[in-house]
């Protein structure tokens, strides 16, 4: 193994520890709806409670609410009941991946562009957890995640949000392209495009959120703000380190 | 004729007034952009333009941006130069209709279910002027259209938002569904639902409107605050009214 | 109770009749997911399956795939474990509704816009069982069911494909619009268009049906042909009719 | 300038040359509407369109209709007129690429995922040039493309359309995902998502792709056959290589 390889290992073996602290610490245990979202680290939480599931430490009859594709499919392959986020307005508690979350517990979600059923679990759930690796772990929001902040738009309205949003104070505002595998635009989920606007470090992120949602054409922002009760991250070293919201603080252990 | 004929050919008339009235009065004579609503009185409106256009007070040159399908009909039926909101953020002026105006000039729209692309071309337009017939003439919003706030929803969020459009004080709020033509509900042009939300008279709709879009699934709600600079009523005695932005007045002739 | 009640009320214990027979002859003992559709006579498809649920007959591990918003809420209200078509490529038996059924076996569908996964579920079913009243019991197509074959489009495509269907021998080819609740088009689950094609007595249902879902934008067509095993009518005379495919013959009971 | 350099200028140039033939030899003195599709070769098709307009021998009145995202650019960059598909069902002529073309002039086209709409412009115009470079010159399809003929599918559709294809004899067939623009599959712009189907060499064009579009679920393939009346490829030596439909034979100069 190289040198390269094994610091792979130990982040990895830190993202798992992340992932099952947070289940071990948060899942409800009367629990009946619960969200799953993506990333890499939210892989291992489903491994969590597939253990603790056959285990008999967590109900057979909890339904699982996935926030995309890929959640879709590690609920099936988890073999955990699968529900939809349209018949589940309350959510126990909800685990998912962020691009970057500050010390205050505000979130950048959207790089895979499905901020929209992301923010959708988040909002409905009575608790919302964020597991990651320590890339995502920042204290000023636009200082790690440099991509900017995706804005998911209807498309009729793409060229008057980028200007709305330049007038909000973006640096930039960039349609996002699909690349290879799409000519043109990307294509959200709910039919809308992703516009990526780059602000610099946000010292004020619910103000920013509350304007760009207040705009014609934005459907939402990937701006998670006052919405995290805690996260977990996995560092390089093998450790772990918890952001915990307790009142008004924000506990680091 | 009998005495009802007669009555609606006398509204019908003063909505011809009030829509010549508002094109006379507000088009600018260096219009490069225009932007073109439905309803009964909006048809008035386009007789109107292309009137002075082929009288040469209106240039052959403008470009014309319809809010839907029937005002698309109306442009191409015209005419008219045809445009696409999404290749002009910016509008010169805007006509279209209401469901409701207030003694502010706040509006109600959306009961064609297409109020998206009203607003769009609404919040673009330099200028915006709603025309109608006195039906829509209103003191405050809410009491003469009983309909409810027509609010655009991503389908995923509609349960969930109901349940917030309660919590924000809505009596009812009631998924808008297609009749006849469509089993289910409605779906918009941009593929999402409406959902129709019943508040009674609404004291504060600035308030109300922000709290609205602020949800998470909300596209936009059929409330147009401090959007109209002037509006012009048909009247059931053939006259017509306008009101009139003027700084923080509003003007009743 | 006056004449007209009672006639509607024979009616209606007649469709109730055929529902309950078509589940008792079809629904198959060892079924693990089964179609739900919709329209008036699946109602009692599903009172038959809860009924039978109840009293051991089914199994409660069935799962049940609607084929549009109706059949979802018959579903839930049922208590029936819900499940999506997308998951499902292979359905044991699917019950619906139709607009007209021919001497075949074949129908015209789509009435309520939801023509698509209906035909999905239908395509996806080793069996299928039309269940309906005596005014969608004909000979041939197009001569009971006089709106039209819908066809769903993609917008973008509309003006062609209806130059292409009255090239196909349309009579009138029409564009769906949503009514009151809706202006301008329906938009259907799959933000598409439906066009009414208006053919008049259809003679060769599998050629049409072929030509039409042949051409550049259409997406489905709402003629299904030799797909239905069986189909059963509730008569005006309180009476059922059951037409059921026995090989290449069609034995009326 | 290193020898790569140079090579790919060669090509470069060539391109440029077959574009230019494209245009001068088929575009209609008496054009209306002319479809432009996309790909690296039509941008020298917009460029020669231009040059050709400055000098006079197109006539300014001239719309052009994009195939998607790309080609309106270069449309709206070019100065020229843009119109939309949905407006003008019949084109006089279109120009556009393709992934691969063979002997007898059919075409994959929909790597970049927007086959549907590139399909209704071809279907739409009366003459239909492919220009692309010498590594889509082929003989017989599936032989330099190696990815898999495209197909645009209702989502719900998905699994059940993979198991059909792979009944017409795809060798593999599998759902288009995002990459790091988009988690999750593509959607494309009529809200759809993409297989791609390995058939390996295809013998009969027509039959497979009268097989794939009749499937429930497919909105289209992007297998186009017999439209094309002539391609243009530059080639890797600076010449370029014409194929020409001349009744029921092809010209290859």
């Amino acid at each position: 193994m190289s040198s390269e390889q094994a610091a792979a290992a130990v982040v990895e073996s830190a993202k798992k520890l992340a992932a099952y602290a947070a289940v071990d610490q948060h899942f409800p245990h009367d629990a009946k709806v619960v969200g799953i979202g993506s990333g890499s680290t939210v892989v291992y939480v489903v491994e969590r409670i597939v253990q603790k599931k056959l285990a008999g430490e967590i109900s057979p009859g909890v339904t699982y609410v996935p926030t995309g594709f890929q959640s879709k499919e590690l609920i099936i392959e988890g073999g955990l009941n699968l529900g939809a986020v349209d018949r589940y307005p309350v959510i126990d508690i909800a685990f998912d991946g962020a691009d970057e979350v500050d010390a205050e517990l505000n979130a950048i979600k959207g790089g895979g562009a499905c901020l929209f059923q992301e923010k959708l679990v988040a909002a409905s759930a009575k608790k919302f957890i964020v597991v990651a690796d320590y890339r995502k772990n920042s204290t000023t929001l636009g200082t790690q995640w440099l991509q900017g902040v995706p804005v998911e738009v209807v498309p009729l309205a793409h060229a008057k949000v980028k200007q709305d949003l330049i007038a909000l104070g973006a640096k930039t505002a960039v349609l996002r392209l699909g690349g290879k595998a799409k000519a043109g635009p990307v294509i959200t989920d709910n039919s809308n495009v992703i516009i990526d606007a780059h602000f610099g470090p946000i010292e004020d992120p619910l103000t920013l959120a509350s304007a760009i949602k207040l705009l014609v054409g934005v459907v939402d922002v990937g701006l998670f703000i006052r919405m995290a009760d805690a996260s977990y991250f996995g560092n390089a070293d093998g450790s772990i380190t918890a952001k915990i919201r307790d009142g008004d603080k924000i506990l680091v252990h």
